[in-house]
């Protein structure tokens, strides 16, 4: 591994370990728990609160905030807006996750809305969701050649339209602003086979952005972690079921070890 | 084990390996998770939507569609129904799961509509919930001598009443159109001890609904590889925190060798 | 381990293993699944359900009610409401976890609400959330000076207060009826970093509380299984992931030998 990526992800898991960052999460019911268990395994503090009548407060008080519109509905929609504002006015970040993104007319509009009100500074999603991220926010309807821009260009358009990191989750993550890319080459075809390691990712975003004030660097990190300990942990892992337990454990135990496993391999 | 059973079991799942379909859940709040991820292990694509403003597109983009009232409330029902019929729209079967039927009237009123609206072409619960939706569905009110009547008559009785081919979860589980009946002898007690293993059966009943259109082929294929897998888990869980990993992961590698582990103790 | 403590775990358990109370709980969405499996894993039968279309009829044939407001919103908190008021009339115990209180005006004006309407017979939190409770229903608004106080002073004023036996975890667990204070001495670190070990806990204590009439003897038990069960997982736990896990065999297998194991170490 590039040297200096190795010495800001270290830098940046040992500031979450020792300041425990409180992460605000509205996210969705499929992986609450996951998201919640792998930002302790880093030593954040996660907490869930998705109510009107306290999102802005608890805003307020978190390091950093995720949205992630998985089971997405009206109220939830409008929390997340109304938290975002409160995170802007306290200067904290807010990561958007655009789950699912072109199944539907109204996950489009949300994230279409998401965008203009809740001005992320990070959004990650796969290659399709932020393809489909990009043509919501054209101003003249969806664009028909999306289709034949591949993933990457779609990302580095939305990054400079929305002013954010775009980060796509693959076979390769690629992190972008827009003009550079970083990637990230870690990682195990069977993370895709454990529901919400794509959630995870976002709300592991979200703790290293608490503790970075670059929101590219934040996010290089973030991906490498979760892509070595996966990548790791797919190693010894039986099927999708202990994949998931093996892969918490990594973040747990997560050091410079854990990168020299996969540096051996290469 | 039966050769017919076997292949087109095996045959089955290979169908779901190759074609991911998306099976769409509306699903409790307990088992989403666990839910989703059995259905990555078998290879199928979850995906949980409730929002009554997107199910019915969400419906009508899925290869099947899951109803489960576990965690009901009256929002909830609504987008079942809604997706339910976007789903007979499109032609897709529709899996129900009639959890807790019988524990209060709101869940029998429930329960009625949801049979009436809906037209599930599978419907799976365990004894004495399938005894209790087969009384929900007689217009003279319950039926006094239901209580003399084991799960099984019930069962065949509703699968008459409700066109649906039935299944009930048990030491022994039954599937019934009402004419016929088939067994799965295959399981282990201390699936009993791990939350929404029920739940999870009935979501792998939708991926088999998705790629068989014989709804009592599917049921009988998707209630053997529940049963297999469980059984061949349970001779190495130490516990019902072990149980559940260990299920995942026996889903997730199931072939025919998993098959003769369970043959060659008989 | 001191010997009356033992033999009334052991009976406890015991009973709830012949007897499999069911225990009613309105609780968050990060914790069911983890909740309803340690429920099931000590013999005990968890139901979730918090539509106000059904918790009162739901309460009524339940052995205990756990309330817990980690994810709340309104509409679960009338719910919370409904389902105490048909507790009390059928003389169930009521559990009450008010997790989170202390960070949000919306959040201490719930638990001073519930604490009012719903007579929780038994009420367990972390210090932070103890002494926020003690403050939220004291008539003359907030005292400055608890501050001062530690967590235990504020324990044994609430227990006063609202008539309850209050419950810290903690590194050491106290538990008081406002006069004398018990302790569970048991328990390991890494049970921090497993997202709802409290819910986990307060889930519990409803199942000890629904077959031991003594609020304070139940409390002492369900603790001290708690702290030894996560003790003797953490032994051979390599992370937070196979923690969670592990402490659920544990449960599970829970006996005289686990407490021997813990017993031999000191």
């Amino acid at each position: 591994m590039n040297q200096t990526i190795k010495k800001n992800l270290l830098r940046d898991l040992e500031a979450i370990r020792s300041t425990s960052p409180l992460v605000h999460n509205i996210t969705n019911y499929v992986v609450m728990n996951n998201t919640a268990n792998a930002l302790l395994a880093i030593g954040a503090s996660p907490v869930m609160a998705h109510s009107i009548e306290e999102v802005e407060q608890m805003a307020s008080i978190a390091s950093s905030l995720v949205l992630n519109i998985g089971t997405l509905s009206p109220n939830w929609v409008e929390a997340m807006i109304l938290a975002a504002e409160s995170a802007h006015n306290k200067g904290i970040p807010v990561i958007f996750d655009p789950v699912g993104a072109g199944a539907t007319d109204y996950r489009n509009d949300v994230c279409a809305r998401i965008l203009r009100k809740c001005k992320p500074s990070i959004i990650r999603g796969n290659g399709s969701e932020i393809i489909s991220l990009c043509r919501s926010i054209q101003t003249k309807g969806v664009d028909s050649t999306a289709n034949s821009t591949d993933a990457l260009e779609a990302a580095k358009e939305l990054a400079l339209k929305a002013e954010a990191i775009v980060v796509i989750s693959g076979e390769i993550d690629y992190i972008t602003d827009g003009q550079t890319v970083e990637t990230n080459p870690y990682g195990a075809t069977i993370m895709t086979k454990v529901t919400g390691m794509g959630c995870t990712a976002t709300a592991i975003l979200g703790a290293f952005a608490a503790v970075n004030p670059s929101p590219i660097e934040a996010a290089l990190s973030a991906m490498t972690l979760m892509g070595v300990a996966g990548q790791v942990a797919a190693c010894y892992s039986k099927g999708s079921g202990s994949m998931q337990i093996n892969f918490l454990d990594e973040l747990y135990n997560f050091n410079e070890t854990t990168i020299s496993r996969i540096d051996e391999k290469q």
